[in-house]
C-alpha cells in the first residue's frame, strides 16, 4: 500500500487537497472513535468530542454519560422541555466563558431533528450546535455573470473584521444558516437582501441548484454541514452594497481568480464547497482539466445522511452490542 | 420505529420513490449480506451474488471462494494475465448460455480498477461487470432547449427495440459506457455523433456538470454506476438523427413531460438519475416544491466509493493499520 499512497499523494490536485480539508472530519476524525454519540429520544443526532464532555458532567441530571454514548435526560418529554433544559445547560456553560464556540452566542436557535425522517427534536443556540456534531443547514448564493471579456466572473464577500466565527475571511457572495422558523428559499431571499442588497425584480431569479454536504471539524466544534445552492446570474453593471454590517468588502473575481482565492488561508474554508460545486456545474473544473474529478465530486457529497446510525443499530439487533460505524 | 415507517411512507414523493428504485441495491440488497466480496490483488472491486457463485465454483484455477470472500486466483501477475483468465472462463460461461447477462455480449470491455487510487487491475467485457458488481462509468448528456413558449425543454430517446439491454425504453439523449481505452470527453463526443448526429460547432458546447453516483440491482445482476453528466443546449430547429441504428426515435418533451415518462415503467431507470439530477441543478425540481429534496440529491451521490471497503478491514488488522478513508 505504501506505494500507491506516495503515488496518491502525487497525483492529488489543490482542490483535492482542499476538499480533504473541508471534510477532514469525514476522512479522518470520525474514524478514530474518540467522540461519542450523542442520543436524543433514542436517535443519534451528533457526536460529542472529549473537550466538550468533561463539561457536559457537571450536568448529570441534563446529559447522562453511559459508557459508550451520552443521551439527554430521556425523562425530558417533548420539543420544548428539550430545549429548555439544554438551553440552560448552555447558559451556564455560557457565563462560566470555557467554552470558545459560546463565545460566539447567536440568539438564532438551530433545529434538531431525527436522521432519516427528520421529527423535530429540539433548538439549540446556533453557536452550540458544533459542539454537539448536529447537523446544520445552511443557504448559499453563488453571485456570478458572464463576462462579455473575461468569461465566467463571480462576486466574493470579505467578512466583516467583527465576526464571531471566519473574521475578514473571503467568502460566497450570500450565505446563511436555516435558523427555526425559516424556509429554505425564504432564508436565501432574507440573506441576499441584508448582506447584498438584492432585492425586487433580481431576487426573482434566484435558482436552486442542490445541496452540497460535508463534514468539518475545528477547534471550535464538529461541523457536519448541509448547503443548499443558488445560482444567481447578476447584471454587468450590478454592484453589491451590504445591508447589515456583516460584510466587509465585495470583490468581482474570474473563475480562475476565485479558483486561487479559495486555496489561500484567506478564504472561509467551509464555504469551498460551494464554490467549488458551482465551477462543476458550469464545466469550469471538469474531467478533462481536474485528475480527482470524480473524487471530488464524491467529496461535494459525502453521506452525513448515513454517518449517525447509532439508534438504526440498536433498532436491527435489540440491543448495543453490535454498534458499527 | 413503525410510526415513523408509516409516516415516512405518507410524505415520499415519486421521484423518490423512483431514486430508491434505481438504488435499490444500496438500500436493501447491500445490507442484507448475501453477497460475497469479490477481490482482486488484495482489493475488494466488487460483490457476487449467490446466483453467479453457483457458477464460479466450477473454475477453481480462476476463482478461490474462500468462506467469506470470492478471491481472482493471487497468483496471475499482472493486468494481462487477469484479464486472459477471467476472459476464457466468461466465453465459456458464455458457451452455456446459462447466464442472462453473457447474452448481452458486447466484445467491448470495461476497466475493473483499485477503489481510492484508481489502479488498473484487468478489463472484461462489459455484458460480465454486472455479474461481479464491478463499479462502471458512463458519460450521459442531456440535450435540452428553452423553448420561447413551452420552457425548459429535453430531447429523450426512445432505445431500439434490438438492444439487448432494456429495450424499446425511454432513456436520456445520449449515453455510453466508458471504454476501455476512451476518454470521458472523448466518450461523450463520440456517442453524440453516433446516436444522435450532434458533430462539428455543435458538439463544442457540451458542458460537463458532475457525476451521479447510484447502486442498482435487476435480475441481470448489480450496478453500481457512475454517470459523469453532460448538459447540451440545441437550437430550436435541431432534430437528432440516429447514426447507429441504435435508437428507435427521439421526442421532445417538456420539463413536466420528462418527469411524468421518467416515472413510467417505459423509462430506463437507471437514466432517471441523470434526468433528476439535471432538472435539480436547473432549478426545476427544488425545495419549495419536492418535498424530499435533500434526500433525493443524497440518492444521487451514494457513497460508492466507500461501500467496498473490505481489503482496508484486512488491512486495519494488519500492518497498514494508518489507512483511512
Amino acid at each position: 500500500m505504501k506505494n500507491m499512497n506516495s503515488a496518491l499523494l502525487n497525483n492529488v490536485s489543490e482542490l483535492t487537497k482542499l476538499a480533504r480539508k473541508f471534510n477532514c472530519f469525514y476522512l479522518s476524525g470520525l474514524h478514530q472513535g474518540i467522540c461519542k454519540p450523542f442520543i436524543v429520544a433514542g436517535h443519534q443526532v451528533g457526536l460529542i468530542r472529549p473537550d466538550v464532555l468533561k463539561y457536559l458532567h457537571r450536568f448529570p441530571e441534563v446529559f447522562r454519560v453511559a459508557g459508550k454514548f451520552v443521551e439527554l435526560n430521556p425523562a425530558f418529554r417533548d420539543y420544548q422541555e428539550r430545549t429548555v433544559k439544554v438551553a440552560e445547560v448552555l447558559q451556564k456553560l455560557r457565563k462560566d466563558d470555557e467554552i470558545c464556540a459560546l463565545k460566539g452566542w447567536r440568539d438564532e436557535c438551530f433545529e434538531v431533528s431525527t436522521p432519516f425522517y427528520h421529527e423535530s427534536l429540539l433548538e439549540m443556540d446556533r453557536s452550540a450546535v458544533c459542539l454537539f456534531g448536529i447537523r446544520n443547514y445552511g443557504v448559499s448564493v453563488t453571485g456570478y455573470l458572464n463576462h462579455p471579456s473575461k468569461g465566467l466572473c463571480i462576486w466574493l464577500q470579505q467578512r466583516s473584521f467583527t465576526k464571531q466565527t471566519w473574521p475578514g475571511k473571503w467568502d460566497c457572495f450570500v450565505s446563511g444558516g436555516l435558523a427555526v422558523g425559516y424556509g429554505i428559499l425564504e432564508t436565501a431571499v432574507k440573506e441576499a437582501a441584508e448582506e447584498a442588497s438584492v432585492v425586487g425584480e433580481l431576487v426573482k431569479k434566484l435558482v436552486p441548484a442542490g445541496c452540497v454536504s460535508f463534514y468539518f471539524e475545528s477547534e471550535r466544534g464538529l461541523f457536519p454541514n448541509t448547503e443548499y445552492v443558488y445560482d444567481l446570474e447578476l447584471p454587468l453593471d450590478f454592484v453589491p452594497q451590504n445591508a447589515d454590517g456583516e460584510v466587509e468588502s465585495f470583490e468581482l473575481l474570474t473563475a480562475e481568480e476565485c479558483v486561487q482565492r479559495a486555496l489561500t488561508p484567506q478564504f472561509k474554508t467551509t464555504s469551498a464547497p460551494v464554490l467549488i460545486d458551482f465551477l462543476i456545474r458550469r464545466g469550469y473544473i471538469n474531467p478533462e482539466n481536474e485528475p480527482n474529478y470524480r473524487h471530488l465530486v464524491e467529496l461535494l457529497h459525502v453521506p452525513l445522511q448515513s454517518i449517525y446510525n447509532w439508534s438504526a443499530e440498536i433498532t436491527s439487533n435489540g440491543d448495543d452490542s453490535e454498534m458499527q460505524y
